[in-house]
């Protein structure tokens, strides 16, 4: 099934080169098709590395392993296969990683350990050895690609490339973050995944990069939802090659910490919103805003649960400003709230307040704005100072088409 | 909108009449339509009372009552308005319904807080107090009506009139029981709600006929689910006449306890299936079974964390045999779970077993199962004796035209 780009699709940004970060390409042919399906980065020794992983009970391989290997947080390399997640394979998925990472590890002159192996795509079938090693060795040969060609060869039911950069100044030294990233929100035909990647030429130590990350994953990858259904091999990995030449960022008290959080931080933001304007059948971006909770965490799930309700996301699939389903998902989500002190809104005008419909409710700037294709949803609860802002879209036809009339 | 009559509907069975058991309707006509949309239900004296009630924060006052008068064990009436939910409405709406429990009060000479009100419609508008009088004058004016007829009037967007019974014997005597529900899974344009009833003329003592409900509802009501979405109204009552004239039921040593509980939880379970069949947009009813989990809660868990994904419910619609979702939602659940003791079957047929994809596989079996329309999902965590049995329906372009397409 040819999927149709997203109309919510962005352009891909003109991205800058990170010094000590080599893109390359190469045709593994894991599926019965004619594209580069594996990408290899190489990076500059003494590059230091960070990772979160899927919460899953039912983890990949990859994501196993992977969690073992931030614990050095050194990388020399990145290999990530698409079109085959390797995930519920058992040992024989596992000799596969294995292979590659001692064959990388061998052409680099590195250590297996690290070598990082991400892989997406159909479950339930071992990483073919045969085809992993070949396309090992092409890649190892190929000449530099472009970072829209790794965001290309990463995806599998993407309908976008994926790409954001930002910079920040570390005292005189600029430094550069680059990513990429994969997923159509956690779902698709055979259960995509979502995979990021974040490289940045900065001198961080390897804990407060993993520190950062998980900061950054906790305001970004954790605030977006397409179904709520959370892949086997979610993985987000940040390399910092230390090529720039900045004063060692080792905690928040190094000079430039702040301005590197911020930028590194924005670059994960944009990277996750982007999955969401690929999410199966999207027409609409959703930001919900909850104030007023009893802390950012609550506000966060209350968010969610919002952002998850199949009967939020038809509302506004259907440019409905049906605020009496946001109630029922604010009164679901198992945290604190007061029914009558409870406001909602659409773009910027309040439906309800402290627990009663407005008396002079003006439907029709509400109307205009729910034709949009980016919406506000505002939830203030009256609890308290927490806050967050949740990313979403709507739930329409094109997910039951693409997930129901679909056969894998 | 005109629904169609689910092709999941089941025919109404013919029900036994319960001594002390009167039903009744009237037009209060809270929409404009020409339909009864008010049940008026009277207990004989001395009937018991048990209650349980949506979890959400942002409940109604009707549920805030409830929760209020079941702690006395006793009620002589029932009135069920259908068309307006009268949730979200604050102190106009409490008014309204003090004044439905004074005048049905007045009208049996019995004391108002043993009137129970249920609501079920539009949210955000106060019941109107006018109509709901001229509504209560003429349901306390009516003549008898069947249950059929009465389960018609309570509901609102259902596509078909639910109802079920039992008889259990306790010594020599034979009690029955018979209820009837509304909804269409805690779900519909508006937010239709989950009320069920079921009457007895057995004697059954207060605080057990509580208990009883609250365990027929951890097996029932709890192991349902269309969407996840949850009412601010959903309440199941449960009434015990005492005409029977067997020896009263205290608790579990009393003589017949077990077959009454059995049969009571039978009547239950038969309902809470109804409401599934009647899922928005749903072609196939799915039990989800889920065994070896370290507790039965926790299979219950994670067969809801199947039967709530998106990607799990289109993959049965699209009758596709797509185990890696269920290896998905299952590592999402959050309970304890090692994907290599993980099995995973349909329809009596093992896909993969611990960990694995079954080698010799035969999927013929499989795909010729997943064109019917009752389908049953297996899942074996191998991590101890826990089990659950969770019932859903498919995920279709039915439940988006439904939500979406409709606008309130």
């Amino acid at each position: 099934m040819e999927l149709d780009r997203s109309p919510l699709a962005l352009p891909f940004p003109e991205m800058p080169a990170i010094d000590g970060v080599t893109l390359r390409v190469a045709r593994a042919r894991y599926k019965d098709w004619d594209r580069c399906d594996l990408t290899f980065v190489e990076l500059a020794e003494g590059s230091a590395l960070a990772g979160v992983f899927t919460q899953s009970a039912c983890a990949s391989t990859e994501v196993e392993m992977g969690r073992e290997q931030v614990k050095s947080g050194k990388a020399r390399a990145l290999i990530v296969n698409a079109g085959n997640s390797n995930a519920f394979t058992g040992h024989r998925g596992r000799e596969t990683v294995e292979q590659i990472m001692s064959q990388v590890a061998e052409g680099l002159a590195c250590a297996p350990d690290e070598v990082l192996v991400s892989s997406t795509g159909v479950i339930g079938v071992p990483l073919p050895k045969d085809r992993a090693r070949a396309g090992v060795d092409a890649a190892l040969k190929a000449g530099e690609c472009s970072w829209e060609e790794a965001a290309d060869a990463i995806g599998t039911t993407d309908t976008f490339a994926k790409g954001a950069h930002a910079s920040a100044m570390i005292g005189e030294t600029r430094v550069e973050i680059a990513g990429i990233i994969k997923g159509s929100g956690m779902i698709a035909p055979d259960m995509a995944t979502m995979l990021g990647y974040v490289f940045t030429d900065a001198d961080v130590a390897p804990s407060f990069l993993q520190e950062l990350l998980e900061q950054a994953n906790a305001r970004t990858y954790s605030c977006i939802t397409v179904d709520g259904d959370t892949s086997t091999s979610d993985t987000v990995l940040s390399f910092a090659t230390a090529k720039a030449g900045n004063a060692r960022i080792e905690n928040w008290e190094s000079p430039g910490a702040d301005a590197f959080a911020a930028a590194f931080t924005d670059v994960h933001r944009q990277l996750a919103q982007l999955v969401v304007r690929d999410g199966e059948g999207a027409t609409k971006f959703i930001n919900v805003r909850v104030s007023g909770a009893v802390s950012d965490d609550s506000a966060r799930r209350v968010g969610l649960s919002i952002a998850n309700s199949p009967l939020v996301k038809t509302a506004i699939a259907g440019e409905d400003a049906n605020w009496g389903r946001i109630v029922m998902a604010v009164g679901k989500a198992g945290e604190p709230a007061d029914r009558d002190k409870l406001s909602i809104g659409f773009g910027g005008v309040w439906a309800a307040r402290n627990g009663l419909p407005v008396d002079d409710y003006d439907e029709a700037p509400v109307s205009k704005h729910l034709k949009g294709d980016e919406i506000d949803i505002e939830v203030d609860l009256g609890m308290g100072g927490g806050r967050a802002t949740v990313w979403t879209c709507d739930l329409t036809h094109g997910y039951i088409s693409i997930n129901a009339d679909y056969r894998s």
